[in-house]
């Protein structure tokens, strides 16, 4: 019998507040399965996609799945085929990191597959590739944490550097998923190219106690720091219903909110279950009121990634 | 016999590399002393100032010292007065902190004087009044450091908010401070007042790597993330010997250089002390070449602050 090797790769936050561009955080069980084989013939085969609504490529050299086992292979030299299929639990273009589970999922089975030739820090490097694919960018910030879990910062890209940070106790994520379509090259075109020196050094000095707060276990300062004065002034306007969630929740006890990615989804980040709980049901109050259908993700922050099942 | 208490503070690196206006450090030995006793008369008297070539003013509105215990007094709704002597060990506008030192050394000595009402963390509100007064903002950068010692973030000034990071173990300093004149004027002009978004995205990612790396003790992560895109490339072009000195160092195993402050000082960092003293007889040379007289310090990195002898 042929040897199959199944993985799971779990939906991330990228773009984390004042982390734009560089700080992403992976979610617990929401998360894409992709399942990989060895095959008699050469080269990569997509077998079979479910929970895609139709609406992802079968051809080796757009899917992220084969894109990044391909890059993969590359290094090694390996000339043999493999088959893959890839089962969607994540919904595409929401900001929650789908195309970055695919092909971590996709590496971690095709690793495993061939006994483990990476750790998972170096699978980074081939999961960029898909992302230069599916997103037009080689940004690491989606597929580093769904594939080494927690917090992950990219310091720099020339070369990558990867640097897994600790996760705070007991700190959950609430996703608020509003059914509307946000074109990704909007999201990009509104950004300023230009900021001003003080709009800079408030970033810095956000990140650097967000980054202090992780390591501190101090809530109370991470929640301080949960401040985006760079990308979100002008791509919250693209998102109807944010400011009105973060009101919303001021008196619940979430610690701060802001985009996943690009959006349109909405984190927010509590110091317990139960207060994430709260936020899921006062951003469901939200769209109601504005009239757009949401989907609500609670989740402890995931530490441990992709991983064989 | 009339009460008198001696406090030293501590010589500080503020704008520490991709931590501009931000992070500063605290060194040792180096720094000023302030010697403060109740007074039978109301009010603040300077009654001595040694060691700053008669540079400094004995006004209790102008003199930093006085500034910042009166700004503590007000607090208090004290009412009686005080002599203070100053016993500069720092030189002025050197860039390592010379004022902050002084104001943090005076509010140690009468916060002890009067019993301790305030900790060393409130000190800080009352040390940056007389930064405004020294230097036309009111900068935390460098009194935080030199009351509480060690690495000191400033999140933000609204309110303020002062964080103390751990110190990697054996880390040192090399204060090289070249003798020549730099208009702090001159320093602030030259910077940039637009930033583009890359450069604050390299900024923001190098500064949350410092702090990473400072959190987890890794010299190598440190020394990747002490860059600074925006104030380095144009306020070292006022700085004779800067380049050189950072190539001259390239191979001795420092884990990187900056601008002490607004210069003309130089700091570099070291994993031990023998390498913080290879850098400085490095720079001597390079200074040598140049032309220019340098005085060198070499140092621990201060995690006490400020202290009553």
């Amino acid at each position: 019998m042929k040897k199959t090797i199944r993985a799971f790769a779990p939906a991330t936050v990228a773009n984390v507040s004042c982390g734009f561009d560089i700080l992403g955080f992976a979610i617990d069980e929401l998360g894409d399965q992709v399942e990989v084989s060895l095959s008699e013939t050469p080269g990569l085969k997509v077998v079979k996609i479910e929970g895609d609504g139709g609406r992802l490529p079968y051809e080796a050299e757009k899917n992220t799945c084969t894109v990044a086992i391909q890059a993969m292979l590359d290094h090694l030299g390996f000339t043999k085929g493999m088959e893959i299929s890839l089962y969607k639990g994540l919904p595409l273009g929401s900001g929650m990191g789908s195309s970055a589970a695919s092909a971590a999922a996709a590496l971690v089975a095709a690793n495993a597959l061939l006994g483990y030739p990476f750790d998972k820090k170096q699978l980074v490097n081939f999961a960029i590739e898909a992302e230069r694919i599916a997103c037009g960018a080689a940004h690491a910030d989606n597929v580093a944490p769904s594939l080494l879990g927690g917090f992950v910062l990219i310091r720099d890209y020339e070369p990558l550097d990867v640097i897994k940070l600790p996760v705070p106790k007991g700190l959950y994520c609430t996703l608020l998923h509003p059914h509307l379509e946000l074109n990704t090259s909007d999201s990009r075109s509104v950004l300023r190219t230009q900021i001003s020196l003080k709009d800079s050094t408030i970033q810095s000095g956000n990140i650097a106690g967000l980054i202090a707060g992780l390591f501190q276990e101090d809530y109370n300062l991470i929640s301080r720091s949960l401040k985006d004065v760079i990308a979100e002034p002008t791509r919250a306007l693209l998102i109807p219903g944010f400011y009105e969630l973060r009101e919303a929740i001021q008196t619940i006890g979430a610690l701060g909110s802001g985009i996943s990615g690009s959006g349109p989804t909405i984190f927010t980040l509590s110091p317990s279950q139960a207060i994430a709980k709260e936020v899921g049901s006062a951003g469901k109050e939200v769209f109601k009121k504005i009239g757009l259908d949401v989907d609500v993700y609670i989740s402890e922050v995931n530490d441990r990634g992709a991983y064989v099942i």
